[in-house]
């Protein structure tokens, strides 16, 4: 009786705090405040033969002039109609067909790009311009003048991802056309890489925080790298041998909110479990191996995508030697204190 | 015809891409990419008056053994449900009664603090307890132990800022109770502030990224700097003489996410109009002033709480001698590069 | 007799390498790389009764108009004629009459001054003045305008501290006179302890890495400050309680070549050994006690100055509560990550 | 006559100050705080056939044995017997012969190095060995464990570099051999280049200040770089297209006191005048020019050294397409916000 009559009084309160936009913390504390980490998102891998017949019927029911936003959005099973991959992170696929070109633009979202397919795409950032390869990894920080195109007699087809959902939260994006479709490139290609990539840096460079002066990560250098460090053979138990791109004139992340990794794990490689605050988006480069999340195992081959929840356990293994490419918000949790790793 | 014959190709499409959690970017993309920041969170002002009664009242309802849950929160009027006062922030008023004492803990999510009203609350973070005055600005970073409680005969009533939606967004939130009520204080009040706010820093002292080692920025002090910098009498045309805390170890925000800022505008000032990408939420702390954001006047009195939504041009005006607490979460903003500010 | 030969022909390929300018590192290697720091530098101490009359027969015997130049150079026994205290500074006390004026200047040289007798005098820089207090610590960074004055009726008597042979082994001086005498006061007194020594710094502050905004550190505040650490009762056995003055901008030390100590050894405290490889330069502030360097040992009095050679041994023992300042050139050689210490 | 009694008075006050280790500052203020920066070091250029010469016949008359210490120093002509190229730099041409070892030793101070001549030369740092080729730069920072030898069967020469004098001012230099010859070799050849230099970081990296992880900045790479920047065509009117060995995972120069240059003027290239404080050594590495400091004008051809006082008028020109190496204290004084650059 009295419990009813408290609970009267109770609801006469919420509904008179909820008519001057106030509410309870005591109905809701726990749920803001969480013991760690919520199952949020859900493990989820696409076949990359599945992405690609997508993004090809795409190309046909999508004109070239819609060619910038030609891209198949990949959601999140348990986040659905938001457009994100992670809780903090958008991924698609995106298809350019022979001769199309995308009018350039800049926002305050960061991109970033692996190429899956295709050879004779290309990038124009900031005036400069690259021709993609499979394997490339290219970004657009924050604000740079960027846009792209195919010279190609085949579809070109990448990985995109951006920090979407964090651009959000701060509610501080702008974006701006540049009006006239195709930047003039007035640097010569590959000049960035060799200026601020090779060892050295201009003697005026003065680094800006937020953006990096290297866009373009070609995937030969890479793999060439990876090729000599495996010669040590040091693998760490859960993740072989992992590494992060790198702004070479601040020896930080090229993008402030989000890394991106490349990974080798070789042939017969089993990983123990390990799991991080950080949810990661992976594609395989090269080979095939078995990765488990939770209680889900699935078989990975070539151009693959996959995402790992942040703080679910999982184990890598490896059947041929296997490259992983990933991108996560690491850099922003770390920057905040926030990122934690646990091995099994 | 045709149209209709294309919008069912479309419409199954899009079907059978919901069915492999993908979605058409062609539907959403000028939602994904604002040309600049949307209205989200709507400008609201709460009296004092208004909020003290509901504190009071919940002081009623809620048990001694509910008190660190006895918070009214501030929530948008344009973000109903959802605990928010910004897009990114968490803000609520708390009352502790005579006696009460809140468990001793800790969570990711950093928190803010502004004495209202009432004197012998205090605050012990890591070992070290300090009693709050109003106006002073106490705050427990990231993962620090911390509790409070009151040896007053009075209530004690304080405005609460904490970026839990950001710790959502990234889903890295963690808590712990330390099981024994409260901590033990091993460190004399005050000690911090002396040994890292004096002018001096320990010689082994070594800075740690992500927390301050000062949590009290006593409102006396804070008071007397800005009567003698006002004595140099160069008002900013929008916003007086505003100054952030600052962690005295680093240079920067005492908290990652947040910053906090106190500002004077004399008696007769009639700012300019201006607009950031962060929106702020602002207290009274001494004198009466006008606030209008877009077309929407307040008068404003000491303690009164309100919030300035992100890119909303507003204007403060000062009837006697104002001093404004505020807080937003420009330093994250300004990590990101972000951060733009434009003045009317 | 092939030993002759061999000299003969060695002889003469030296003298052939002199004539072009070049020289047999075969000769000189061992002393150029050696084992460890070697005692280049001696102990050293000086009373103040003595500084003081040597400081007030200077204030006879020169002028007024070169009152700036009216220095003692304290001089590193082991290193006479080159107006240094240790390998890399200079150390001087200056004496200001009553209604002398230092006109102003700037230069690369960063100077740091401790304030042993006398009220009245002040020191103005970069358009703000400060009165001098006894045992106040104020800098005059790299290239910042300062001059100096007493409106004083009693003599006004500091030690100074400069970081010449530093900007000597560069050879990159430059100096600059203003031309006209006093430089105006624009800002009033106190204005940048307030305005970044508070708590607090401007919203539009932009740290500029070789000058802290602030320049005064009154010994009140340092005094009250170890007053209220001391109650934590944490002595480091060699050192007790030591601080140093640091940029609340950056964190860092507001001198870049050299920092600044203030260090509280209790009364009867008795330190162990210790040694580093930066050579400190003393002076007592308040109280009386014992310092040993090697097998020498000193009764030490208030204002007595004493220099501690880098890599020596050494201990401090406090008869009374012993308040110890103290300068060396710790910041660069820990940027360059030469900085070692050592326990007995 | 007054005169003649006062300068009795002073002489004997200055001798009184003597006694105590005091000087008088007025005798020598002037030569303490300079105007500007002063003609300390002469300009100075060494042809390679004359240093190649002495470096041979060094070969001759010193022991396998003593290799380590076979180096023809390179004298400042202005600062005779003080192992000194510049107020802050050492510099030496260094032979190996086949077959010879250096011991593993380390030590404060740090050393850079460019091949002059010869194939089959290698240096051993923290465990990985790099065989060098002409061009190549490679540094062996503050206390890295380092060796060298050589399986050619021709002579290998290089230039070093040392910081020697710096280390010299702070008095902080230790030294150890390794008392066991040639260090074991731990990490295939390339390792730290692929795992630090290729646009990648490992992981789990956190950079210490002081060291970079890579030390072999090999000329294939710079030279390769510099042919992609000058399609860019934009040259300093000055210094043609320049720049500075960096250390990827920070940014900054890999050695603390120490910045190492690369600058390729395209033939004809004709340099304005400029001078900067920090006084810099050059070698050439490819081509031949004009190089004229003050009134001294020398023709510089391949391998030749020669040095730039600081602060002294200069001018560079290429005849055919000239590649010029450099080092000076440029990170150390723009640390401590001394330097400065001019422009004719």
């Amino acid at each position: 009786m009295e419990d009813i009559q408290r609970g009267d009084i109770m609801a006469d309160f919420h509904e008179e705090l909820a008519q001057e936009s106030l509410a309870p913390l005591w109905e809701v504390l726990k749920a803001l405040v969480p013991r760690e980490p919520r199952p949020v998102a859900a493990p989820a891998h696409w076949s990359f033969d599945l992405l690609r017949k997508f993004a090809l019927q795409a190309g046909k029911l999508i004109t070239a002039e819609q060619a910038e936003r030609r891209v198949i959005v990949l959601e999140n099973p348990a986040l659905r109609g938001q457009s994100q991959i992670t809780t903090s992170l958008y991924a698609g696929v995106q298809l350019i067909l022979p001769g199309e070109v995308a009018p350039t633009h800049r926002h305050t979202a960061s991109a970033l790009r692996l190429l899956l397919e295709g050879e004779g795409g290309y990038t124009i950032v900031d005036g400069e311009r690259v021709e993609m390869h499979p394997g490339d990894f290219i970004i657009t920080p924050t604000w740079s003048l960027h846009d792209h195109g195919s010279d190609s007699d085949q579809p070109v087809i990448w990985l995109d991802g951006l920090d979407v959902p964090i651009v959000k939260l701060l509610n501080a994006g702008f974006a701006e056309d540049s009006g006239n479709g195709r930047q003039t490139v007035v640097h010569p290609e590959g000049d960035s890489l060799a200026r601020y990539g090779s060892g050295l840096t201009p003697v005026n460079y003065i680094p800006k925080t937020a953006v990096s002066p290297i866009f373009w990560y070609p995937y030969a250098r890479t793999r060439e790298a990876l090729e000599r460090m495996r010669q040590r053979a040091e693998w760490d138990p859960a993740e072989g041998l992992r590494l992060t791109f790198t702004d070479p004139t601040t020896g930080g992340s090229p993008i402030q909110t989000m890394a991106a990794f490349m990974q080798l794990l070789p042939a017969g490689f089993s990983g123990s479990e390990v799991r991080s605050t950080d949810g990661a988006v992976y594609s395989v480069v090269e080979g095939s191996g078995r990765v488990t999340v939770g209680d889900i195992t699935w078989e990975v081959k070539p151009r693959d995508i996959f995402v790992v929840p942040g703080w679910a356990w999982h184990r890598l293994a490896a059947e041929t030697d296997l490259i992983l490419f990933s991108f996560s918000d690491r850099p922003l949790q770390q920057k905040l204190g926030f990122w934690r790793e646990q091995r099994g």
